[in-house]
């Protein structure tokens, strides 16, 4: 497929074939569709913007350009043609892939086994739970139509899934030999939310959820925490996000849980991005539903309930907290290629022994388990190859020209340190030093970014004693922590006044006495407050 | 979880709380949901009927009362809330999971990508492609209402992707250097069908749509032929399905094809069922769409495509293929469990000299990557697990009991060959005796389902010469195998009269010359007529 093109992510906002950059109204945050119809024209042909202008946005010009010139450039989304839909394409769902690889490891290794729940709820379920209607009913799509028939029962396309779980608990949950159960599904589900952005917020996007219950609350507990680790660790060790886990506030807390963690990741621009959450539901959806199983005394009692889900809205997070000015940066582990291998030739008669020798190191590499991509094309020269590659995030590049050949060695040139400082000349051809060599580098950018990222994490937190401090910290677009034992409407104050939200009560707290930023009280938790997408 | 439970399958159907057999219309090929109403009233419990009626219904009394009965108590599947929906629990779901694996691997093998289409796509799509529009408007489901508002213009639920994929293949596609463009999604479709029946026909299922668009008819020809191959291969080789592959009629051509390839497989009650298709879309919904490209001397010119996919049906087929009255038999490499070890012992004291030995064959087992699993619950008898595990398909059983252990030994019973001649003793626990045994006895087994699957499909196709032969063998419940030039009004009448398709020209063709069964005329191919899922 062709390059560099930009067909679709501009075309959306326009119906004349004006250039974007002067009227479509990038927001900073979020972007707001033009049309009010619901089935944008996404087929106007436009001009290729982003390439005549030179490239990618600079993000420090323009966070959201830069992130939607990187996804459309990196060629990881496009629009689809009803309003707020996305089209994952091949380069950005490998990235899906590769997280719904590992967690679905880690999902079956900590006792889950994956289903699958239809996603069409009748109408009446929405309503069981108070709080749960009140959350979503806003943002459901509703089939009212089958088969050419008004139905009598409108359907809910599943925008979560508690529900449909719950009814289905009630028929296999009997008695507490059937207990713990539980389950995951990979599914779609729909919000019908008013202002989208590819990966972050879209009407359909994918997910994984899990839901479980148990017979006990300390058990629903330990399950909750649990997949909140599992996620954390995800955050760390596979994407090199340096994510703060906590608890929600109550404002913050899922519609229909008791409890809701939360892992939360620090973006380029310093907002917060939700990354994932694991709910303990307690009784709520069970004492709704009727869930309930009896104990070992013969007692019937209401199963005690958890449901966690991380979303492609992880891929956005990838993107906006490791990419730079030059595109897109792939965490090695999550790479789909992990190595690109450019040739390059002069002459005609160059040509040959450096494609031998190319291939040869594609083999040796692919051999060793390494993702590694040969661009042999004929049609763009090797500094348009390294560009390309290195705005599609790959992780390391290996030139292989003429003088490399006769001395069987390769140039390797680390994407995330630019320039002369990340290249190293001379490295043997030789399988037995070659491949070590590619997999230390790998491991060591995997490291490096993780530690750019706590780097800058660290530097935008500022402790805050003070609600004027909160407001400096945040007006600078930087996080606050600060000590709170604010009320609901105190914690709405904030985020009226700043914009800024409670991200989370991280697990890791302050030892020592404190007092509340906002009231003066004693205060027994640090919170951090934020804005976020 | 608790087990030989029927819950809700049969929960479904009724409103009092009689027993299925007397009120439950079971007919022999599909099932009629007794309720009008969309959303059925799945949460009356019922006592355990199957059960109670001592087992599974046998296949010759009722073939479809079998299937129904294998289904939940194997607990494949549950019905879903939502008329003619379907909850996949967990065993069943591994074997779609089992397919997924395989099929994924291929289709990467073959050059496509994995990527995702949104599900909603506008009303107006549809309606391009006139023979489409005609095929599916009936199955339609339509959200009509989004956030609380009536849309502008309906989004239908995807049916299939053409239409979508084209709508956006014009915006990724610009010359030849664009092609072939090959992607693949796993998703979701609905298809509000009236009468459903679980995995084999349900409003939603899961499947893999394949799409490819091609600068040529002889590529576009190529892959569509290449993909049912792949289909033909994954039949025969991992679901042990003799599927005879072949080219549908234009009557039963796929709407908006050119061609349809498909795979028929004879069900155990000798009916077939469609297992998978692959299309050759000529230029229709390119033309429709307007999805063109510029070729090598700057011409524009319509692609030329494919689509292909299988479903979750496939599940109901290897269900239907191998099953007996015993329940489940699973073809071992689709297995989530190939072997089940069943420890035995009378005394407390032999109890942990037993066990200990059941876990270090299990481990044994498992590092050598045989899925395995130890059934070594209090609860249940050994007699009931022996009969439990039958009835899941598990292809192998080890017993190990006290004289088992002091000899060092395992006695190992097939699934597929019931009682003594099924039954080996002394076997030897060590792992070089045990490993290449047990994977030896596998191999067989996936052979023997295969072989055996072979004999009953071919005893069951009569080659016939006249309409007459043709009646009496569908009569007898048998394919029909003859030379066919007749009009699509012949084969309609045929339909009407005998309740028989054509399921396909097989690919496989006897040589000489034929003349039609039904008009006399010189025929070039045979085809296959049966009553079809």
């Amino acid at each position: 497929m062709g390059a560099l093109r930009l067909p679709s992510l501009t075309s959306i906002f326009t119906g004349s074939s004006l250039a974007r950059s002067s009227l479509f109204p990038r927001c900073s945050s979020q972007l707001v569709f033009a049309k009010a119809t619901e089935v944008a024209e996404s087929k106007q042909k436009l001009p290729p913007v982003v390439q005549e202008q030179g490239g990618i946005t600079p993000r420090s010009q323009d966070f959201n350009a830069w992130y939607l010139d990187v996804i459309s450039m990196a060629e990881l989304a496009d629009y689809g043609p009803v309003r707020g839909t996305m089209v994952i394409r091949p380069y950005g769902y490998a990235i899906w892939e590769a997280i719904q690889d590992y967690l679905n490891i880690k999902f079956k290794e900590t006792g889950h086994s994956n289903m699958y729940f239809p996603q069409f709820i009748p109408f009446s379920f929405i309503e069981k739970e108070a709080s749960h209607v009140e959350g979503f009913s806003p943002e459901l799509a509703l089939v009212t139509v089958g088969g050419g028939k008004e139905l009598e029962e409108k359907l809910v396309v599943r925008p979560t899934s508690e529900t449909i779980v719950n009814h289905m608990f009630t028929q296999w949950i009997q008695s507490y030999r059937d207990l713990p159960l539980m389950i995951n599904q990979w599914a779609n589900v729909t919000r019908w939310e008013m202002r989208t952005k590819p990966f972050i917020r879209t009407l359909e996007f994918l997910w994984q959820e899990g839901h479980t219950a148990h017979a006990t609350p300390e058990e629903a507990e330990k399950e909750a925490m649990q997949m909140i680790d599992v996620y954390t660790k995800f955050a760390y060790e596979q994407a090199a996000i340096p994510v703060i886990p906590g608890r929600k506030s109550r404002v913050e807390t899922f519609a229909g849980a008791d409890r809701t963690y939360t892992i939360e990741a620090m973006m380029g621009d310093r907002k917060a991005l939700q990354a994932g959450t694991s709910h303990n539901l307690g009784q709520n959806f069970s004492r709704a539903f009727g869930t309930q199983f009896a104990d070992e005394n013969g007692q019937r009692q209401h199963v005690w309930q958890t449901s966690w889900a991380i979303s492609t809205r992880f891929v956005g997070g990838i993107i906006m907290t490791h990419g730079d000015d030059a595109g897109l940066m792939l965490p090695p582990r999550l790479a789909s290629v992990q190595v690109v291998i450019v040739p390059i030739w002069k002459k005609a008669s160059e040509k040959n022994e450096v494609l031998d020798a190319a291939l040869s190191v594609k083999d040796v590499l692919h051999s060793a388990g390494i993702k590694v991509k040969l661009d042999d094309s004929d049609q763009r020269t090797p500094g348009w190859k390294f560009n390309f590659w290195e705005m599609k995030g790959v992780p390391l590049r290996i030139e292989i020209g003429p003088r490399d050949v006769s001395s069987g060695s390769v140039v390797i040139s680390r994407r995330d340190i630019p320039g002369k400082p990340g290249k190293v000349f001379g490295i043997s051809m030789e399988s037995s030093v070659l491949v070590p060599y590619i997999k230390e580098k790998l491991d060591e950018i995997q490291s490096s970014l993780l530690d750019k990222a706590i780097v800058f994490r660290d530097s935008n937190i500022v402790d805050v004693s003070s609600y004027d401090e909160l407001k400096e910290a945040i007006s600078q677009g930087k996080w606050a922590r600060g000590p709170w034992v604010g009320s609901d409407e105190d914690e709405l104050k904030v985020k009226e006044e700043t914009g800024a939200t409670i991200r989370c009560f991280p697990f890791d707290q302050p030892q020592g006495p404190k007092k509340c930023l906002m009231t003066g009280s004693p205060a027994d938790e640090v919170a951090i407050f934020a804005k976020s997408y």
